[in-house]
């Protein structure tokens, strides 16, 4: 298992449209073979930053098949309109869980 | 709940030191006030590049009790010595888990 966080920047005077759309396209990402979780998160210090943690089985899930997916062209084309500055990517994998 | 991601960037010959090290200073953030779950993770993309995933009741946890208490200085003093960069830190609150 590894974590997807996408980092989002839109401008926040469209928060509530952004936001309505990125559920409307959790039903998408929901088909994606290997996507096992997804959570819109946003960030305290700045409201244009956004960041959606997604959990995917193996990193290729997201970034090969997923991408070249027809399911990625419907995405983008719900959240992406909303985007004013390209996402940024990352995946993480856990080393320890403490507590 | 708010979640705090903290960026940390190490030189990645000493990794297996400063997972030792942030191992050990988990018993230090698990007596904070407040804190409720300490996870580490490391970026797939960068083997320097670190996220400290921590959960708090609330930003101020964090960014005042802790900051201001000796545990944030006995922290630091296991962690810190690893780091080649400032920390980053940012906290995210949930908008929506969709599935």
């Amino acid at each position: 298992m590894i974590t997807e966080i996408a980092s989002l920047t839109i401008d926040p005077a469209n928060a509530g449209e952004f936001e309505a759309a990125v559920s409307k396209a959790s039903a998408v990402l929901r088909q994606a073979a290997g996507c096992r979780s997804m959570e819109l998160t946003r960030v305290t210090e700045d409201p244009a930053q956004y960041r959606l943690i997604v959990q995917w089985d193996r990193v290729e899930d997201h970034m090969v098949v997923f991408r070249e997916s027809d399911l990625f062209g419907q995405w983008r084309a719900l959240a992406g309109p909303y985007f004013v500055a390209p996402p940024k990517v990352e995946h993480i994998e856990s080393v320890g869980r403490y507590f």
